[in-house]
C-alpha cells in the first residue's frame, strides 16, 4: 500500500479572530495549505502558520480564495479567467515571500472553497489557476479534486498534480462528490470513513453512494482542524494509516 | 554632475476606479513604484502596471501601504513593527510573483503615503521595514526620504538605500521637508522647482526655507502622474535634466 | 402623455477616487441612486452626494449592492436570501441616517449591478430585497428592472413599485433586456434612442429587437453620468421630454 | 444605592468566526453595545444580536468603530473629524435600520476602542461623535469613559451622556485609567473589583491608584464577554449588584 498525504487548511485566523487548532492539527498532516488574506488569514497570522507548519516539519502549501472575507470564499463568485489568474498569482507570491522570510519553501497550491469547487467544473477556470500558479514557480504542486478538471489543466502547464479525495464524503459512481444538499453526502461514521480510505489506498477503489466500485485517484485526503471531533479524526486516520503502512 | 533617478508611484487604479496616467507618466520615469492592494491596487492592476513599467524599460518597484483603501493610505495607523514588517513581506510577494509572472523582476521597494512619513521618523517601524524587505530579497533597494532614519534601517539590514528628494517640496535646515501646514511648503513655480533640482544635483546642496544652503542626498526624485499638469512637470524636469547631461 | 422620471446612480466615488460627474448629471435627473459603501461609496462620498441631491431638489434613493468593491458589484456573488436581506436592511439603514442627518428624507430603492439583475430573474432574491426595504420603511418605493419579479416582490410586501427601462438598451420580445453579448443589445444611435423612449411614454410599446411593438411599463429611465458623452445624452433626453411635455 | 446599568459589547462575530458569547453575558447585562460592521460584525451578525438582545429585554446600542476589520477597531487611526462623523453616522444609521426590522428600538451609542479612546481625549473627535449622534436621532444616549471630553460633547448636542467605569481596572487620581502599560493597570482579584464598584455605587468614589479617594462619574459598568472568566465574572457582579439593591 502507498502511503498517503494527508492535509488540512491552517492559517484561517484573521486578526484578532480565532479559526481552527493549527498547533493540534499538525501533528497529524503532512501537508498544510494556508491561506492567504483573500478569504481568510492576514499577514501575521499567515507568519505564524508557516511557522508553526515550518517547525512541524509539514509541507506548506498556498490556499487562494475569493476575495469574499464575510462569506469566507465559499460563495461563488463569477470571476474572468483573466481576474482569477491575477488574484492566484497575488496570493501565492504573498505566501511565497512570507514562506522566504521564514527560511523555508512554497511545496504546492489548493485553490479554497468556491474558487476550489468551480475550478473544478470549469476548464477556463480550471486554466488560469494552472497558468498562474505555473507563471509563479513551475515547480509547485497543483493540489485539486480527484477526477476534476483541474488535473488536465496542470499537465497542460507542466505542473506536478495532487488528486485530493475526502474521507467524510460519498462519491458518485462518475467520481464525483456527492452534493451537500443530498441525503447521504456526508460520511458521519468514522470508523467507517477510516475503512473507505483504507480499501482506496489498497485497492484504487472506493465504493460509490449507488454500491459500484469506482476507481478514484488518491494522492492526498482532506482533514478538518476546525472542531475537537475533527482534530481527533485527523489523529485516527492518521494512526490507522501508520499502522497499516506499519503492517506491510 | 551625476545623472539621477525619476521615480512616480503608478498602477494606483482599483477596479472601476482609475488613477493617474501611467502610461503617460512611465515616458519621464526610470522607475516606477507600484502599490501593492493595500492602500491601492488590486491584481489586475497591478499586471497591467508592470506589464506597462516592463514595456517602458523603467526599473519596478513595490509600494506597499497601510490596508486603508478608503483613506488611500494617506491616514496614520498605529500598527506595531511585527505587524508592519508581516504587511511589508506580503506586498512586496504579492507584486515580485506578479513581475515574475510577467517575466521580469522587481528592483527596489518604497513605502507609502503615512507609512512611508512615519517611518521616515519611528526608527523601530524603520527597522521592521527594512527588515521584511532584506527578508523578502536582500538584493533589493529601499526607497526613502533623504535624511531620514529609513537609510541607517537600510544599512543594518544589509540593503541598498536610495534618498528621495521632492522637487515641488521646501526643506527646513535640517534636511527635512517643511510641513504642508506651513506656508511656503509648497514649490508651486515649476521653473524654480527645476533649477532647485539641477543645483541640487550639481552641488549637493539646496536652499532651504530659511536661505541656508544645506545638504542633501538625492538619488531619485518623485513626480506625480495623478494630474495632466503633475505629468507635464515630469516631462519638463525630464527634458531639463537630459539636456544638462548632454551638456556635459 | 404622462411625465416620467428619469434616475441615476449618484455617489460612486471612493476615497481619493472620483467616478462620474455627480453635479452636472443631477441637473437633468429626477432621482438618484446613491451607493452605500458595499459597491462602491463611502460615508463621506454619501454625505456629499446626498447634499448636492438635496440641493438640486432630486428625490434620493438608496443604491444598495454586493460587498464587491474591486468588481464594483457587477459580478454575480451567490448569496443566500436571508444574507441579501440583512444587507439591503444595512445599506438602505446607512443612507437612511445620512438623508436624517442632512435634514432630508429617502425615497426609494433600487438595488445595483449583479444585485440587480439577479433579483430581477430569482424571485427569492427578488421577495429578500422587498422584504428588507418594507422593513426599514414600508413607504419606500421599490425601483426594478420592468417586467421583472422585482415588482411582485415589491406588490407582496407592500411596497410601491417603479418600473425601469433603458434609452440605450434593446429589448426582447417578451420585454426582457437583449443580454450585452448580442449584437445590437446597445442602441447607439441616440436620437434613436430618444425617440424610442418619447414613443414608449406615448404609446406604452416599444420595438423589440425581432421588431414587434410590445407592452413595456417604464415608471422611470435609467440614465449615466460616467462620461461626459453620458452626460450629454441625459441633457438632450430631459430637453426632449421636457419639450413634449410643454407642447402637449 | 442607586441601581446601575451593565453594559458588554456584542455582536463582534464576523461572518465564519465567532467571537464572545453572546447568548450567555445577555443574562447578566442590562445594555448591549452592537459592532457595526467596521470593526467587527456584518449584516447577519447584527441582525442576530439585536434579536438576542430584544429578547432578553436588554436596551441596544450602536457600537460604532474604525474601518479597521484586521486590527479589531483597537488601532489609533487618523481621521478627520469629518471623516468621523461620517462613519459614525452610517454605523449609527445600519444598526437602527436593523432594529427597525426587528420591531425594536435603538438607545444608545457607545464608540469602540481606538474611537473609545482617541474621542475621549481630543475634543474635536468627541464632537464629531456627538454630533453625529445627534443628527441621526437626538434621543439617543451617548455612553462614553467617565470624565473623558465626550461629556461636553454630549451635552453641547443635546444628548443625554452616560458615564462608562470599568470594574477590573485602576484610576488615576485625576479620574483617568491607569495605562496598560504600567503595572497594577488592572484589578485582577475578582472580589476586590466587585467591592470596589459597590463602594463606587455608594459612596460616588473609588480609590485611586495612589489610595486616594476619588470622585468617580458612574452610569455604567462595563464587562465582557469574549472569556468563559468574563462571562462568569459578569453573572458575579450582577448577583453582587442585585443582592445589594434587594438589601436596601
Amino acid at each position: 500500500m502507498k502511503n498517503i498525504d494527508i492535509n488540512s487548511d491552517l492559517g484561517e485566523s484573521f486578526g484578532a479572530y480565532t479559526m481552527g487548532n493549527d498547533a493540534e492539527v499538525l501533528r497529524y498532516v503532512t501537508s498544510a495549505n494556508i491561506a492567504c488574506g483573500f478569504h481568510a488569514s492576514d499577514p501575521l497570522t499567515m507568519q505564524k502558520a508557516v511557522r508553526q507548519a515550518k517547525e512541524a516539519g509539514v509541507k506548506i502549501g498556498a490556499h487562494p480564495g475569493y476575495p469574499d472575507l464575510v462569506g469566507f470564499g465559499r460563495r461563488e463568485l463569477k470571476v474572468s479567467p483573466a481576474e482569477l489568474k491575477a488574484m492566484v498569482i497575488y496570493q501565492v507570491g504573498a505566501l511565497q515571500a512570507v514562506c522566504k522570510a521564514e527560511g523555508t519553501k512554497l511545496h504546492h497550491v489548493k485553490p479554497h472553497g468556491a474558487m476550489y469547487n468551480m475550478a473544478a467544473k470549469d476548464e477556463k477556470l480550471a486554466d488560469a489557476i494552472a497558468e498562474a500558479v505555473a507563471a509563479v514557480d513551475g515547480s509547485l504542486t497543483l493540489v485539486g479534486l480527484s477526477g476534476s478538471c483541474l488535473k488536465a489543466a496542470a499537465e497542460k502547464h507542466g505542473l506536478a498534480f495532487a488528486a485530493e479525495v475526502f474521507a467524510d464524503r460519498a462519491y458518485e459512481d462518475d467520481g464525483s462528490l456527492v452534493s451537500r444538499t443530498k441525503p447521504g453526502a456526508m460520511i458521519e461514521d468514522e470508523d467507517l470513513a477510516i475503512r473507505r480510505m483504507l480499501h482506496l489506498l489498497e485497492t484504487g477503489t472506493i465504493e460509490s453512494s449507488n454500491g459500484k466500485e469506482i476507481r478514484l485517484e488518491a494522492d492526498t485526503i482532506c482533514v478538518h482542524g476546525d472542531s475537537p471531533k475533527a482534530v481527533l479524526f485527523a489523529k485516527k486516520l492518521r494512526e490507522a494509516l501508520d499502522a497499516r503502512i506499519a503492517a506491510k
